[in-house]
């Protein structure tokens, strides 16, 4: 690039069900002012637009003939978007689910951030905790992002806890053929069994978002020698965090998952590695603010 | 806007065939960037999408969709660009022709900058001229806004010549109804008898273009009283242009009226006026740049 030709502007989308309000695309945008990037990040709202994921192929088709650099895909999509893809990253790929698309030359190209999110979440968030036993909560799409990180991360016996135990199941057999970690499935009945013999836990449900409100499971069962993670991350410090806090739990908010899936995505899209402490700091603000005015 | 809210980010595109190379698009985003308003500009090449204007109502859905604020609309859509609109400027609606589209709450907006941009560039880069009578060559799309820009201005007699004297007619008929001035065709070869009685001469045909080089008409026919108005841009200064300026014209090159277009379409999208001079330098860095490696 010739010094007096201007940077490479970025067009970027995320493409979901109820998206306008997501706090992504600020997010990229404000690192990318922060960086002097020019980079526009639209929400493409499926609910708003009344398109359905049998169009994705069509909006993909769209935002690449419109000049789309990449996009961000959410629910309900990450599984199905895979279909329209020309490659997939292998961590994807295993996962069977991608948030992240580019739009090369040689075609679009799939990459799941949400598990490379929490990775670093986690390493940068709680370094130095135990891995040998973790509890999960939570076998969706998010948890299933959540698990292979865990395993990543060395944790050596996961258990995983899901109303729906054929889903868990199902997580469970996938991961355990990838890594050499024992990944067994427990009912919830089984919960304070499984969280008595842990070194932590992590929370992969909606409980504790605004519209889920509530704990999932009793504060009764935490204990200071018990690291707590959760992925909601509205509002930031959920009752469970909090109850966790009190009990002197080792913590990790929703917030570092979110800004570090923003990190790794902002990376492929424009190969530069943007501040994640800055980003974190303008997450809590973008998170705060609409908190106070609501 | 709240103080420590990020400004909105603009995004926009330029629907046509064989829009890439265009200087618009980057024009508009140094604008945006001297002024600290993110901002990305799009060139969507209908010859490169293998697109027709058949695809074009399609091509404007799908750009409201996908978050754009507005579009420009240039050959060969900007007549049929109408229909797909929601409401349209009077003087766009008079010419027939829309080259700015804004995507409103209320629906999509035409105006047409052609002939603002050529109005403002005249009055800015030519002032005082004298405005009696003016013989004008050429009577397409660009000719239109022109004409009807020299009317709006104070022109008192204008002469329309172009190959097609049909089209030079219908042309002339449809300015006669809209102002009150006397508007007449000619043909080619009155074109020495129309220049001797004239204060001024317009070109809008593409000859001089890099792919149309050559001279509208012979250099004998210039003199110094004579101002002379090139709308080619490409390059700046045409052998038309560099004649007339060695016959002691005065001259108006055709970057005034592209820059103007693009000065008026901006306030329009942004509701902010952007710098015209500082557009012009943008604009011959523009031009110089790629003509020189070419």
């Amino acid at each position: 690039m010739s010094p007096d030709r201007p940077a490479h502007a970025y067009l970027v989308g995320l493409i979901g069900t109820g998206v306008t309000p997501s706090l992504t695309p600020p997010l990229h945008m404000a690192e990318a002012a922060a960086l002097g990037i020019p980079y526009v990040y639209r929400p493409i709202d499926m609910s708003e637009l009344e398109l359905s994921p049998d169009d994705l192929g069509d909006i993909l088709t769209w935002c690449e003939r419109l000049g789309f650099d990449a996009v961000n895909v959410t629910h309900p999509c990450k599984q199905r978007v895979i279909e329209h893809l020309d490659r997939v990253d292998p961590t994807a790929a295993a996962l069977g689910a991608v948030n992240t698309v580019l739009f090369t030359p040689e075609g679009r190209v799939g990459y799941n951030t949400d598990t490379t999110g929490f990775e670093q979440a986690f390493a940068t968030g709680m370094p130095g905790v135990a891995l040998g036993r973790v509890t999960q909560l939570g076998a969706g799409g998010a948890g299933s992002a959540v698990a292979d990180a865990l395993l990543r991360l060395g944790v050596r016996h996961l258990t995983i806890i899901d109303l729906d135990p054929m889903r868990a199941g199902e997580l469970a057999a996938h991961l355990a053929e990838r890594h050499a970690a024992r990944v067994e499935v427990a009912g919830t009945e089984d919960l304070p069994a499984a969280l008595a013999v842990s070194d932590g836990v992590v929370h992969c449900t909606p409980t504790g978002m605004a519209e889920h409100p509530g704990m999932p499971f009793a504060a009764e069962l935490l204990r200071p020698d018990l690291w707590v993670a959760d992925i909601v991350y509205r509002p930031l410090v959920t009752e469970f965090l909090s109850a966790a806090r009190d009990a002197g739990c080792v913590t990790l908010d929703g917030g570092r998952m979110a800004v570090h899936q923003a990190v790794d995505a902002f990376e492929l899209i424009t190969g530069r590695r943007p501040d994640p402490q800055r980003m974190i700091r303008q997450f809590h603000d973008l998170v705060s603010g609409p908190e106070i005015l609501a």
